[in-house]
């Protein structure tokens, strides 16, 4: 059987090793594009902060691993263009331009071994399929806006990109960015930047920072980026981005360049060394809807929960497709890397005819700004309305630690139940201390439908130096019972 | 109506207030033999490990704001020898060489405020209840051999044991010190001595070390002891203890006592200027028990999901208390700090009438060995064998942070499901970052009865600071499930 797959990241790379583990006489074929597979896009942030490392680091498993031990035929520099769902065929071109990794690809398809995927000479190729993973993933969303595409102009998704800012901001001796956009890319970049002692303003049009937050944790989040020295310019809409001649006082840094760069917006002009536009991602699902399979929410391409599009021979899996909410049963778009990761993994089985079906996603995530964790699962109270619950909040401010006991942190939690049928929808928790992992306890509790009452009735861990006897997950849950 | 609760810890102050709470016409009378109330027992350790902090830090809240902010009858210094279920009363003695806050209670009990409490001249007392709560705990369990009365001896549970064991370091110059057990009071101990330079050994009978965990996480445990110069003995009994001449070498040592203590064993004596005795706690159940009222596991006193005793007037809660486990469905003794808390609300809450059941314990416990965090919830193979059925257990080492992400450290987890129904029955985690929360997406998911199988399709958190793409709980359950 011919399992081909396109996209050679998260998803893609856990469906081909998968598939190989459950039969090793699948053939399995991985089309990327890019040169780089199986990398911890999430750790790029982390990366650039720290000028020692090398982005490398971040490569999990590198392609010649899965070509030799793995017996995929992972080619990249491979571009699909054309999926044909009757003839069961995808189509595209190699990238010129490519390294040996890609060469080397070639050298391989051509000894005969994979003769499936046939290259012409205008390195064209096309590779038939029994079955098909599109895993194409998701790109950051640019705004078609004058001078987007000046140099210096930079979005974070793939390795290459992270390769390319930490690059310029060496070249460049950055001193100084602006960040379009406040989500988790922007506030994961903003520290990266700060790490490295650079200036960093961001800047977006909506009013509301992280509109899904609830407003007091929300501004306990702000509060931490004021803290470090961050600015922050909610509610100007972008006009364009020029290149302006750097001032005087600029001049003296020898190394930098001579051009700066001038995020115009309305009522505020930001000057930068470098712009990384972190305006969210969308899906990459026009392969799929171009050949006919239907697309739905945010417009990734639709699966059902055994991740098979519209088409009965071809899957979808990773930020290019929707899930199931577990709280509301109805289909989502957050694209994450575990979901990523399970989804080809599913994929996998489901091509190897071993049935498997995911339950949904809890639209569980967690991340870091500076010393405060940030984390959540569910849904929010807006959320929660236009889903039809009745939704209830509580917001409790308790403590990480044991009454008197050192190394205590605030923790705020929000928590929303459903007032009718007394479910719990959603947490929202952020605090210096011993948020990250707690949340993990509401999210299981949101996958078994638990409501308010019983989740404050679990049997939650407690030691001085680790938490309160009452969990802030158990105290919030005690308030909500109150209210609901 | 007139609630007598004997105990005045975590599970009597915490029903005492809840009851206020709920009904502020309600005579709440507290009967503490003690004169402490309300204090963090858990956090005793890690107070006497800091020679700069008070002791009395740990008092949560202090017994005249019980009495005047909560108007509670909280009554110290007041031991109940005797409960009489027909006639409904209590009786017992005020004990003699109390401080201010006993005579305090008796002026307050001699001012008519509360004239159902009352005292005679020879120190007796006797007093009636509508409601009796038993929430006299536990005590350490000392061991009838020779020697063990002898200054320099000494258990830990209540605060005045916490106050005796810190002035006798600093009285006596500590510099070595045995522990006898090997728990989890033994083992904090053995941290809080050890970060007070004491050196210390420990020494059981048993041969094996924390026999309820999993052999390769309980190696982990022992290793970071090793790395902490702790010195482990088991296998050894326990014969007596004698008082010794110091040698001349201690003599040095000019603050010291003039005698030491020798902790003589089978093939073993150890030597030491004090030793803790920590080698296990029973319930405090022989009122319930003269008085004629049921006790069950452990000799704990039965109590069902209502709290309620065989004695339709009579609650008991906290570590005096048996419950039900969650996993199991049958009784259990767990004797922590959260369930008291909730058992004393939820007495409170069935004495005015709201009813109220708890579903019962999964047996969460957390705890720190220098820097190790030691989780489990649920059960581990032995007791999922007892409890007839049929486990399977996979054993992971993996990664508390994403790869390549700094700071990671080692995950050790330990995962039990149930062959026959595919149901999670327990986890076991040990590491030094990020394991203490994780624990309790465990617990919620034993609360809720859920399969491994749906275990591993939770959407926990992700990102590179907190964890793998895949959390520890999720590799593990993966794991189990191959092997189920």
């Amino acid at each position: 059987m011919k399992f081909v797959i396109i996209g050679g990241d998260a998803a893609g790379m856990s469906a081909a090793s998968k598939a190989k583990r459950n039969n090793p006489q699948i053939e399995v074929t991985v089309l990327e594009k890019t040169l780089d597979v199986s990398y911890s896009a999430c750790g790029m942030p982390y990366n650039i902060a720290d000028p020692s490392r090398d982005m490398d680091d971040l490569v999990v498993r590198k392609a010649d691993v899965f070509r030799q031990t793995n017996k995929i035929n992972l080619l990249t520099g491979h571009r699909v263009d054309h999926i044909d769902p009757v003839r069961k065929t995808v189509s595209g071109v190699i990238l010129s331009g490519n390294t040996d990794s890609a060469n080397d690809c070639l050298d391989h398809v051509s000894s005969g071994d994979h003769d499936s995927v046939i290259a012409d000479i205008h390195q064209k190729f096309s590779c038939p399929f029994d079955k098909l993973l599109i895993a194409t993933g998701a790109v950051p969303i640019v705004p078609d806006l004058p001078g987007f595409d000046l140099p210096g102009i930079m979005a974070l998704k793939s390795l290459e990109q992270g390769r390319q800012i930490k690059k310029f901001i060496e070249a460049n001796n950055v001193r100084k960015a602006a960040i379009i956009g406040m989500g988790y890319i922007g506030l994961e970049m903003c520290e990266a930047l700060r790490a490295r002692s650079i200036e960093v303003a961001m800047v977006k049009p909506g009013h509301q920072f992280l509109p899904w937050m609830t407003c007091e944790l929300a501004e306990v989040v702000k509060q931490e980026l004021d803290d470090n020295s961050v600015k922050l310019y909610g509610g100007h809409t972008i006009i364009k981005i020029e290149q302006v001649a750097k001032s005087k006082s600029s001049e003296g840094n020898q190394h930098g360049r001579k051009f700066a760069l001038s995020v115009v917006c309305e009522n505020l002009t930001l000057d930068a060394d470098m712009v990384i536009v972190a305006s969210g991602v969308r899906p990459c699902s026009e392969l799929a809807v171009t050949a006919g399979i239907e697309s739905g929410i945010s417009g990734a391409i639709a699966v059902d929960k055994m991740l098979k599009t519209s088409d009965d021979s071809i899957y979808a899996a990773g930020d290019c497709a929707d899930a199931f909410h577990v709280v509301t049963g109805e289909k989502c778009w957050i694209p994450l890397a575990l979901r990523a990761n399970r989804a080809g993994w599913a994929v996998a089985d489901n091509v190897c005819g071993i049935e498997t079906s995911l339950p949904g996603v809890a639209g569980t995530a967690v991340f870091k700004v500076f010393d405060l964790q940030v984390t959540r699962t569910g849904l929010s109270v807006k959320e929660a309305l236009a889903a039809g619950f009745d939704p209830v909040e509580v917001v409790i401010k308790t403590r990480s630690r044991a009454h008197s006991h050192p190394g205590s942190r605030s923790v705020h939690a929000a928590m929303v139940g459903d007032r009718k049928t007394g479910r719990l929808l959603g947490v929202q928790m952020v605090g210096k201390d011993g948020v990250a992992h707690r949340i993990n306890a509401a999210a299981v509790a949101l996958h078994a439908n638990m409501s308010v009452a019983d989740f404050a009735q679990t049997d939650l861990g407690y030691a001085p130096p680790f938490g309160p006897v009452w969990d802030p997950l158990l105290t919030a849950a005690n308030q909500l019972l109150k209210k609901m």
